[in-house]
């Protein structure tokens, strides 16, 4: 793997093939010395455009914990606000060594053009850009079913027929397209349910089935259920009524939480509105698997950052 | 040692103990290569929702020189900001495999939260809430007297007797409410000088005497006088007419500093208000022992690192 | 080599020294593991008044090649806000163990007050101050030339007769400066161009002619062309019309750049206002040492951290 900058399009096997290194790296996180020499001397930047403190310290822990050297480099005070472009941003990281960047980046595509244009040769990660993909949160998603559904035995597993329902903000949220991309590849079925403002205008051509109706959803038995998070700007937007007609509608509060399976997966990708799109119930059950999604993206990073990085990088 | 949350209550053996421990990292710090691998592998967050610029590189230089991987954590910018309780963020951090988490909040008890909560099993540093507690600051100063009394012959030994005067903002004041526990634990006999307007309203049960009159308290002789930072922000808030008067009352000018014993110790946490709360010659003479204090503080810190995060973090 | 403040006075023996550890430390960024044990258990602080990622970011990069442990510290939130002194600042550094002081500095002057105060012991190198001085960006800038005109063969040479014209805001560019002392030192003859109000008022004892026509700058076939950035915030300070104005009398334009001599050498310290000061054909072409020049900053860093903190660290 030479980038990791989307999820649409991927190979099974190569799916399954970050989700197996994950694992070892996640045997990793349960020794003594949580520590691999692996990236010793590779130099990981952290490229954010967008404040993000959650993924920005979830890629730093995973980059140290393989012994790469990180470097944080947040947008605001640098040289881009004094009108440096994309393209000299990245031929100065590419020209001080960086052997990885990790880019967060508020326009859709941007890590796509980092990849292509040939300024640099690091191994680009997408850490979310736009309202486009966020790639390592969809592995993240995808291991932590998987390990759910499969423990110690999860090795070499692929998702077929598990049914996922995404519930939200699909118009905004890149976290559910690179679910989508992700699940759907690895054999899952995916249904989002979103208020009608918050669709988009023509998803036809997504591996997804979409409904308005939450409570039909849950009534449909899905093995796992994943509420995302409703940003405030939002709320401000007129995409629905408010806050309080949107948790009625599309939150999963206790009643709803009650209804469905005891072994189904409730998941979220942080950090949440308690009371408004999860009840604290729901959050906080053992259906839940909000923090082993936070300890399963450590290491998700790991494997990524070690695939692209590690001697034995691929060409394409 | 699990937590270091308070000093009050804390145990006369168990302060010697940390207070030993930090004389062995003091030697440390005098050898070529001032780096132990002790921490090696693990992770050390600093939660910082305040800035301190210097609170936080003392705990990250006593991090690095222990080997641990540090990740700085500023409250700004981040999911904090975005509504995220502290629940979720300490269990964000426990679920990233943070060992330990060094924080520094605006409201007294954040940190007993934290600990108490059970969100994160982590070994919890208050590094400074509201106005309640400051215990490696109250380390180091406890510390920084013991080598002035006893150099080399430090280990073991405790404060019987030790009269210490500490003089300023003893209403908003952590650094004197820790130091007040710590020292009357370890034997000394703490006395407070202020101005009425800042003297909090029923400190009866407190192991220390209150007084308003700082030359009266310079000619009662103590062995240590300790300077307190006046905040700008008090200066606006009529506790105090003006910071000329404040400075004539309650300031250790030149001529107070001359009535002390030559051998009396001259304290301030820093950063220090010079011409306010105490003079340049005060601050800069051989009685002075402001820097001492602050490479004290690497190596109290580097002790209470070392016995919450290593193997033998006790269980209490 | 005891800090690295200045340019000014430097003995060519000693630049020539630098410029060839500078050379070994690239042949490090060449190996499969970037890294040295050099500074292991040494902390290096980043203490920077004024943002500049780049610059930070490229010392960050290279104390970590080195194994030093790296602490940032930006002035604002710091103590410095509250009112400490940069002596108080200092004085914290040092007694904190600060083997290594990064320090840039709106005040011109600020890293010699450092350097002579007796404050700190540390090593201090000068990361720009005011319109000073800008020592390691005149090195890099020195390196880079001296590697385009010998390649392997560069270690020993000096720069003997070679022609460079410096271009832009001579008035504010501690580049210039910089780069000015330090290339006269190695025989390199100088030649400045600037719009009149962009050069100081009395420049005579200065080791460089003083020109107004770029294109008669151009037509006397300079071995480099070092175009300098003008900052935003002189385009609205009546320096000079307007950008277009500029652009056209003193931006290395598509037409200028192509009457330059093939084997010529385009510099830019970065970051570039394209089509400003600099045509993209210009910035992207053969002849551009832009990125090259990036890359040396790492090592040329390296080596003045190596001359700074290692056990051969001189006294003088």
């Amino acid at each position: 793997m030479r980038h990791l900058l989307s999820t649409q399009g991927i190979d099974r096997a190569a799916a399954i093939h970050l989700l197996d290194i994950a694992e070892d790296m996640a045997d990793v996180g349960q020794r003594e010395v949580k520590k691999l020499p692996t990236l010793r001397g590779k130099t990981v930047v952290n490229l954010f455009f967008e404040d993000s403190t959650r993924t920005r310290i979830s890629f730093e822990a995973a980059a140290k914990r393989l012994s790469a050297d990180v470097i944080n480099f947040s947008a605001k005070g640098s040289s881009v606000s004094k009108g440096e472009s994309l393209k000299d941003t990245a031929q100065t990281l590419a020209a001080m060594g960086a052997d990885g960047v990790v880019i967060r980046h508020p326009s859709s595509g941007a890590p796509h053009v980092l990849a292509a244009s040939g300024w640099i040769d690091a191994g680009i990660i997408n850490a979310g850009d736009g309202t486009h993909e966020h790639p390592t949160q969809a592995f993240l998603d995808a291991f932590t079913i998987r390990r759910r559904l499969h423990g110690a035995a999860s090795r070499g597993k692929d998702l077929d027929g598990v049914t996922v329902t995404i519930v939200g903000d699909i118009l905004h949220s890149r976290v559910a397209r690179s679910n989508m991309w992700l699940l759907s590849s690895l054999g899952a079925v995916v249904t989002f349910v979103a208020p009608p403002t918050l669709v988009p205008a023509n998803p036809s051509a997504w591996p997804a089935t979409i409904g308005y109706d939450l409570d039909a959803a849950v009534d449909a038995d899905p093995d796992v259920i994943m509420m995302l998070r409703i940003q405030q700007e939002r709320m401000h937007a007129a995409f629905f009524p408010n806050s309080r007609e949107y948790s009625r509608n599309w939150g999963l509060d206790d009643a709803r939480f009650a209804r469905l399976r005891a072994d189904s997966i409730v998941m979220h990708p942080g950090p949440m509105n308690r009371g408004l799109e999860i009840s604290s119930a729901a959050a906080d059950s053992a259906q839940s698997s909000v923090l082993e999604q936070v300890t399963n993206g450590v290491s998700v990073r790991m494997a990524a950052l070690y695939l692209l990085l590690s001697g034995d990088r691929e060409d394409s």
